[in-house]
């Protein structure tokens, strides 16, 4: 098969590039290294890599022509939110203009399917918890959420319109190995650069599922291959929750700090930031229905993210 | 009160605006006349008139610092949903980048109150009706709704981070005078015309609750001054439908065009186009619970505004 991966040097996307590889795929992929990385590009002979902002339709179409994708895999995005609530035009432009571009360049080279990186986010601060797929209304209260929804919407149009199929993923938070940001990256570093002090965001009672990577990809991967209607979206989540107080604590010990000469210093807020979903539980009956289930918890998911992570930019645990 | 009204050459807001005048508001509007009639542009001491492109933000923003509105009526839209299936990023642009532009300017001026013109349409082809509210999931099926539902949550999340307030109302089809587009509106021009026959787009049998731009207008100022969260949203639309079958025999009738001489043409699809709708019903028991109700029936308006603009675009019956 041939594939299109966008945000190709990000998180997700480079974790999955090698899974589509093993199996014979053809891929392309496309990164502006805005938060993606230049070593996490893959390096394989049927791997293709292209270096261009996907805001430049013209490029984004170009491509789509000559490469004819059977699937394209539209991972791109600013996924740090609260860099989103510091310029308000970048997740309008990072998020729903690029996704039109795709979907659009998509549209006038004849390639049907898409598989969208979504967010539970979307569903803004619920009324109901666990929260199904069909909950309403949709308001979401950061300006990501807002243009997760805006290329969700669009998708949907496309779909409709254009006879394409799509399978929409609204993620929990999802970690692992090659994080650009987040708060599991962020700690590791801060510790890595002082061990004598940690800053949190909050108050460190915001709590999330948290899911590897490996089983959001597994889950991607079956939903794409289970779920056959025209517009498939599935939240793809964790049942328990992890919060940001026991993150902290688990990467002080995983990276060997003496928890008693360390100064961690909590903010008064229970969100980290404005537009911050502080408490967040996402339904997974459908998914579960569709006969899938994830193989980690939250919990164990972050603890073996934190020894990858601490591993990977710490060089192991400090003492 | 200082009102800035976006779309102000357009069908809603020409109705809107005399009214805002009436009760001793200052008022400045916007337009582009892209759908918008320069002979529907009031003129008034207290009315101030600025014609350019919303997409300008540099322009939006200067207006918004310089006029300090103490609220936004943003009626400013694609509101010919078929034309946005022509060109994919029409309601991208006039309606998405359009409206961040607004609160953006909004957010810079410190400007805090916006009424929103959304449309029952973000419901796609919904699996409840009549459709409340909280409906979901919200997969629109037009990029024209596409639209809709990026800016309604381009609102709710500049309303979360920059204690903003919003009302937003999901329209079903409003009718009535000075139209720009519509059914009704195309009927009486294509008669006039030629009055030997009558194309219609669609087996004639969508049927759509239709509210008076009157109703419209008391529904919308009931709504801003009664319902006080930081984000109300209400559908605004009347229980009963009437079919678009019905709306051509009755304008043939208003015409006073002999039936038996005209040549209806009814095309084979039960949508009008792709994207189209067919069949709306909006659950209006928020709206009623809050305290509103419609004068007239869906039936009514659409008789009444038949009248109205066959005396406006034809003036009068046509023998």
């Amino acid at each position: 098969m041939k594939i299109l991966v966008t945000g190709a040097a990000g998180f997700i996307a480079s974790n999955l590039i090698p899974r589509l590889l093993g199996r014979g795929d053809e891929v392309a992929g496309v990164d502006n290294f805005f938060l993606g990385k230049r070593e996490y590009v893959v390096q394989h002979p049927r791997f293709a890599f292209h270096e261009f902002d996907l805001l430049d339709l013209d490029r984004v179409a170009a491509l789509l022509a000559e490469f004819q994708p059977d699937r394209v895999w539209h991972l791109a995005a600013n996924s740090d939110i609260s860099f989103g609530t510091k310029y308000t035009d970048f997740d309008l432009k990072g998020g729903t203009l690029v996704t039109y571009n795709v979907l659009e360049s998509m549209r006038r080279a004849n390639v049907n399917e898409i598989v969208f990186s979504s967010s539970g986010a979307v569903y803004g601060e619920p009324a109901v918890m666990p929260t199904p797929e069909d909950y309403g209304p949709i308001f979401p209260i950061s300006l990501y959420a807002a243009s997760k929804v805006a290329c969700e919407s669009l998708v949907t149009a496309f779909v409709h319109n254009y006879d394409m199929r799509a399978w929409i993923f609204r993620f929990g938070n999802i970690v692992g190995p090659n994080p650009t940001h987040g708060v599991i990256h962020d700690f590791v570093l801060r510790l890595r650069d002082d061990p004598s002090k940690l800053v949190v965001l909050g108050d460190g009672t915001q709590a999330k599922p948290y899911v590897h990577v490996e089983d959001c990809l597994d889950g991607m991967e079956f939903g794409v291959a289970t779920a056959g209607d025209h517009v498939n979206c599935y939240n793809l989540a964790v049942t328990d929750q992890t919060s940001v107080r026991e993150i902290a604590e688990w990467t002080i010990e995983a990276m060997n700090i003496d928890r008693a000469a360390i100064d961690v210093q909590y903010g008064d807020s229970p969100r980290g930031w404005r537009g911050d979903v502080p408490q967040v539980q996402l339904d997974t009956t459908r998914m579960t229905a569709l006969g899938w289930t994830p193989k980690l918890s939250s919990n164990e998911a972050v603890r073996r993210t934190i020894a990858e992570v601490v591993e990977q930019f710490a060089g192991g645990p400090l003492t």
